[in-house]
């Protein structure tokens, strides 16, 4: 049984909505269980309402909401009785708990996962977005807004988050990371790249495969594509909003000829590009999964999360069993 | 008369296909005229087998050519009799030459146009690229690679070149300026973004409507985009990848349904987002028109950007004559 711990409160649709995800999730997942924060007396009326299985969620009160109003500062000292940071407290406490998900304020999330679930050194987490490439295999984009102005060692940084991050999750031994450029030559790019290049090149624990530029960033060239989180930005919005003017097109030309087929691939496009449903950003470098979907995330949304966890435990399991064959 | 030079070397392609561009962007265009500059003879024999009309063609001849192994120092000084530089030298000596272009390498290009081009100040122009927005009009990303690392007052710099070519070029009175960033408001960016906002908004000679997002910057919301050639690329090149793969889906999809229609769809997109035809980039800051185009242009390149030429000097008289008007 996977225990996945489900913050009801701060995202733009409601409490209701999670609730709704979360049962749905339950359907489809029957090795899953959850535990729901936010307001206990909500959140069990509308258990008894969707007739959800009580055996597989515990509530947990949280009463107080962060919202996107919250300065991760003020946050982090005046609400930790909110239902972000309870969650994420619990998580820290408990074995038996997985993974934390929240459609809340980013900022408090990454700071409330770093004073919960990070080591000792306290290093700023990163947010990843992990994006269905080119070839069928997954690219985990790292940073995309964490940290938007960055220097070398947390570039550095993020290539080994990331490598560890697709090797315990995605089960890929050796996660070839690309250094996002404009160009790819070695002596191609900003301050920024030049000099984290050389970083990257010298540390034989990545499987530095050199510079990646944009036009092949979702290739599947690499597994792990690092930048600082303005350009990592970028690569999401830009593929996001140029899928979205072509789909559209796609829509509209299927409307004019009034044509099935064109319908269907417009359809089709659509559940292959939507990255609102891939399901947000995975923090990484803490103790435990944190995901934080998009803050307009929808019911749909928390039962693609929750399959992510779902795969998250099954492939780390499958990758520590062939660790131990050696 | 549009006359305008054409540099036949520097180009993968080789002069035959420039000159093979020129011949049909004089059938297409009857009030242009050419100058080719590279290898005489060749060009001479060429322009007599495709039956060239040459009351509209002026050869220049410069049997050196500017390879991808230049380094702008270097050609700057010892390479003055290639075609690229005495083509450049050539447009800025004779009042009847309108605008010059080339798909060679990009960095002599830009110290050639500084050189014999800009004004006293000798500020390192700008490479923009025109491309279609979502709304019908285009978008001008400034700057697309001239300059990687940029300082705000650069920024200030593209912004101001952007609006007057928007202004200049397609008759757009006050161009809407808009600065790439992470977030719409005002606050967003990373640590150059932020220092820029605040320069473009008090500049009363811009028609400043603040940042912009990656997923809404080619939709129409500004006229001129304005960001470092870092994160230009980026968005160039990721909206190129993904525009490449979503067309390469509909057409497998085409392939395998056997539909007709959704192949003459699939063509119909890659018209309208081939990128690569459309013609490369222009150089602001000069004093002259000057097109750099992809290393790989091919014949139909030409013919676009001889089509971009007659275009800017045709909106320009449009704008004039306006601007005569009050």
């Amino acid at each position: 049984m996977i225990k996945i711990v489900i913050d009801t409160k701060g995202g733009d649709k409601g409490a209701s909505v999670v609730i709704k995800g979360a049962s749905l999730a339950l359907e489809k997942y029957e090795n899953l269980s959850v535990m729901l924060v936010g307001d206990s007396e909500l959140i069990s009326a509308e258990c008894a309402s969707l007739g959800m299985p009580m055996d597989r969620v515990e509530i947990l009160d949280a009463p107080l909401e962060i919202t996107n109003y919250d300065s991760p500062a003020d946050a982090i000292f005046n609400k930790t009785e909110s239902s972000m940071l309870k969650g994420l407290k619990t998580l820290s406490e408990r074995e038996d708990l997985f993974g934390f998900v929240t459609s809340g304020n980013t900022g408090v999330l990454l700071t409330g996962a770093m004073r919960y679930l990070s080591g000792k050194e306290r290093v700023r987490p990163a947010l990843a977005a992990v994006l269905p490439a080119e070839n069928g295999g997954f690219t985990c984009l790292v940073d995309t807004g964490a940290t938007i102005d960055c220097t070398p060692a947390m570039l550095h940084h993020f290539a080994r988050l990331g490598s560890e991050f697709m090797r315990n999750t995605y089960a890929i031994e050796s996660p070839k990371v690309g250094l996002l450029s404009n160009g790819a030559e070695s002596s191609k790019g900003n301050k920024l790249v030049k000099e984290t290049y050389p970083i990257l090149a010298a540390d034989e624990s990545l499987n530095f495969v050199g510079n990646i530029e944009g036009n092949t960033a979702l290739s599947g060239a690499c597994d792990v594509l690092v930048c600082d989180g303005f350009a990592g930005n970028q690569v999401m919005k830009v593929t996001e909003g140029t899928a979205t003017r072509i789909i559209t097109d796609v829509m509209k030309y299927a409307h004019r000829t009034g044509s099935q087929e064109i319908m269907k691939l417009g359809m089709h496009l659509m559940s292959i590009y939507d990255i609102g449903s891939l399901g947000g950003g995975n923090i990484l470098g803490v103790a435990k999964p944190v995901i934080k979907a998009r803050g307009n995330a929808g019911e749909k949304a928390i039962v693609s999360i929750a399959g992510m966890f779902i795969n998250m435990a099954e492939n780390k399991a499958i990758f520590d069993k062939d660790k131990n064959k050696i």
